[in-house]
């Protein structure tokens, strides 16, 4: 292991200097994304990329068994469309693109590039519903929306971003609200299980739920800076957009009943979590589950005889069971590979060289704790393995103590705004419930709601901004 | 079998009576896809999708078989941008949607909608090459595209539809010619093994090429009525592209050169091809290797004791190795269930009644043949697998026949109208390569150049046309 970074690494900025020009430094060095001629519009680069095909795939596996089928919905929406429902027009028009000429003519209406499909949907719901028979419709794409963002970042706040937006209808209220739990697990499920992120679960408060939904359910990760991150969204609509666009069903009494409706969503945001919460110094650092490549084998003194000859046959055994990658470039020094696969969070190094391949050995380099480990060659899969089991829940151990460590309680707002610029982070607080202590909390701290978490804790019995009777625990971070 | 249609199927226009709307009824009926309240823009349905999905897993695993990756470019691209290749700005501009207006502001420069991306891939391109080393790139995305066709027809001809674009760079033009013929094999391969289409391989006619190439090589497959659809097209750029878009590197000899690039897509058209090939006055009729439902399991005396039971047994065993449906829906009759079935397409039939069960078999119906085949339940799933591949290989040999019957050799321009008129089809000739008698056919016969095919053959030694020397055979046809 080599303790010097070389130039190449050291393009990267410290993390303790500047972790906004550090999280940019690594989108760009480790080419995941690089910006475009259209401002807040990003290239995902086929690195970058093929860490969204791993979370497309984990996730749509998941969606299909709960019975869920992928479509495609059109890329525009007529302005009569988007103004049917009050609130979700006044939370999005502010903020679409507007295509107004197609074909050289002028548009009798104007339509705008999808910010999300809830209009659109509904549209061909109601042309597609008839009776309770039919239902439910669990229906999910895979595509991407416009929302034109003022900031923007890449990954974390794009003016177009890839997403999945799954919109269900349900002949009962109650079947509509248990989905939006089952998809909030999953998402849970894709945070902890394969991002290797702890993932906080609750509802939205009234002030951060999505327009026009009942209620918003939020799975939510923490930085390692103690930000906040919103991971995904579900949520219940009951007829909010049944009833403007006309989504109804003959029911098992022969009447006509109005369906019940949510939608949910992750993005290419995750991404950015995934850099955010598990890299350093050193640059990327990837859960194994979800690493584009999960070993790099490095052969050193590759001119010696059988060294690369060696390599290559370890490469095409390992090949068939992980996502492998042999550097044979012959421009680079060994010193050199080593650096650019750490700041690439290749999970697992391997070197092999002419002292190794007598002593039918490797060596494999852990990226999370940088041990070096001496293995025989005969039983090299299994190592790996297991090698790549422990990376994975080490990094989410570790991202775990770093959410415990960053985690404060406040009874009052003086111990709020001491532990959020102290120690930044999610502050626990009682709340009671009045937006009004909300805003306050904002502009005194910079702290939105993350969420009103479903494992509620009693801390104490008054609002930690008005002093009021309080029963509900919040919890509150600053947010990308 | 039965033998009268119900009111369900009876909806299907007859394919002798009207071709265009037996195609709409089909893919309205069969839930393919649907239109929307944006004209030219439909949603494609769950079941259609689920074709789409077959295909896209199938051509991604050939396409990274060939060292392609995916990633993700904007939607949007600066007027300037789509400016700076003439050819292809006078090809596009006339048909793009354009963005004017984002987050309430009018914009300073208008974006349009991706009608293609090789303007900004190679944008991307110039900033991330520097070396010979690097080359070649070979990116891919899978998106949907905008072109504000006048005329419209779901999956044929929509002015949003789902492709993938593949752009390549390289080294040499040698390195990059080559690829477009690999990228062209995997279309053949496509529309052969996993479509059933026979698929005719050639390169377009100058007047035909796609605006900006050097040469456009094609796979055209021909319908039931005899029109011929271009099936996937796959062009060389030579450096058009490369150097007003200043795409170079360094080579091996220390000097600057201009990469040579590719293009080359294949789009949801392709369904569009599946159900005019192979459907039939029952409905669509779809090849096993890329049907959502390989099997639809049909219950007979579904309210006999034992039934559902062993229709479900059947089901779970099945469902482990193939793609099969359990219809249980208590509101129909089987007769209904039977018709539906087949005019979704799904290949193989599974019947089961009280009696099937006492002599341990079940029926199995062919969608392709609508042969019935009584067979043990000992050893289903073999008989069901041999099934299938007999199915995938009839449908082939079928649309070959198709192919064959309706393709005519014409040595003069009578022969030619006589021939197009009487039989439709591909109609072979030989052509001096002057596009005024390109033009001349066009106008006199409605057909176009399908391709110079690669296989040549020697009909005569004079043009169809104007019966000047000629070395080159050309298949022409009427297209969608």
């Amino acid at each position: 292991m080599s303790d010097n970074k070389n130039d190449f690494v050291k393009e990267i900025t410290n993390i303790e200097d500047d972790f906004a020009q550090w999280y940019t430094d690594i989108v760009r060095k480790a080419e995941l994304a690089d910006y475009t001629p259209v401002k807040g519009f990003i290239a995902i680069r086929p690195y970058g990329f093929a860490i969204w095909e791993n979370i497309q795939k984990y996730a749509d596996e998941k969606f299909k068994e709960h019975g869920v089928e992928n479509l495609s919905m059109p890329l525009l929406i007529p302005e009569s469309l988007l103004n049917k429902e009050k609130d979700h027009v006044e939370g999005f028009a502010p903020e679409v693109a507007w295509v107004t000429i197609g074909g050289g003519n002028k548009l009798e209406e104007k339509l705008c590039i999808r910010p999300t499909s809830e209009t659109i949907f509904d549209t061909m719901y109601s042309k597609w519903l008839s009776s309770w028979r039919d239902l439910p419709y669990k229906y999910n794409q895979w595509c991407s929306v416009v929302r034109w963002e003022k900031e923007t970042r890449p990954f974390l706040r794009s003016r177009e971003f890839l997403w999945q937006e799954g919109h269900t209808i349900h002949e009962t209220a109650e079947e509509a609200k248990n989905f939006t739990q089952e998809m909030l697990n999953v998402y849970q499920d894709i945070f902890e299980n394969l991002l290797a992120i702890p993932a906080l679960k609750g509802q939205k408060t009234e002030t951060e739920k999505f327009a026009g939904a009942e209620a918003t359910y939020t799975v939510e990760a923490l930085m390692l800076d103690g930000r906040a991150l919103q991971g995904g969204t579900s949520h219940y609509f009951g007829q909010n957009f049944t009833k403007p666009f006309d989504v109804k069903f003959q029911n098992r009494e022969g009447k006509q009943e109005y369906a019940y409706q949510t939608s949910w969503g992750i993005s290419t945001r995750m991404i950015g979590a995934v850099i955010m919460v598990h890299g350093d110094n050193r640059g990327l650092k990837l859960p194994p589950k979800v690493a584009p490549i999960q070993v790099a084998i490095v052969p050193v003194a590759a001119n010696k005889p059988g060294v690369i000859e060696k390599a290559t046959q370890i490469y095409e055994d390992l090949n068939k069971k992980f996502r492998v990658k042999l550097d044979t470039r012959e421009q680079y020094t060994p010193g050199f590979k080593f650096n650019y696969w750490e700041m690439k969070g290749v999970p697992v190094r391997l070197e092999i060289g002419p002292r190794d391949i007598e002593n039918g050995q490797c060596v494999l380099v852990r990226r999370d704790t940088l041990e070096k480990i001496t293995v025989k060659l005969d039983n090299l899969e299994e190592e790996i393995q297991s090698l790549l089991e422990k990376i994975q829940n080490n990094m989410f151990k570790m991202a775990e103590e770093l959410r415990n460590r960053k985690t404060s309680v406040a009874l009052n707002m003086d111990e709020f705004i001491e532990k959020i610029n102290s120690n930044q982070g999610y502050i626990k607080t009682m709340w009671c419930g009045d937006p009004e202590c909300e805003e306050k909390i904002h502009e005194l701290t910079g702290a939105k709601s993350r969420c009103i978490p479903f494992e509620q804790e009693k801390i104490s019995d008054t609002c930690v901004c008005c002093g009021k009777k309080a029963d509900k625990m919040v919890v509150w971070g600053r947010q990308y």
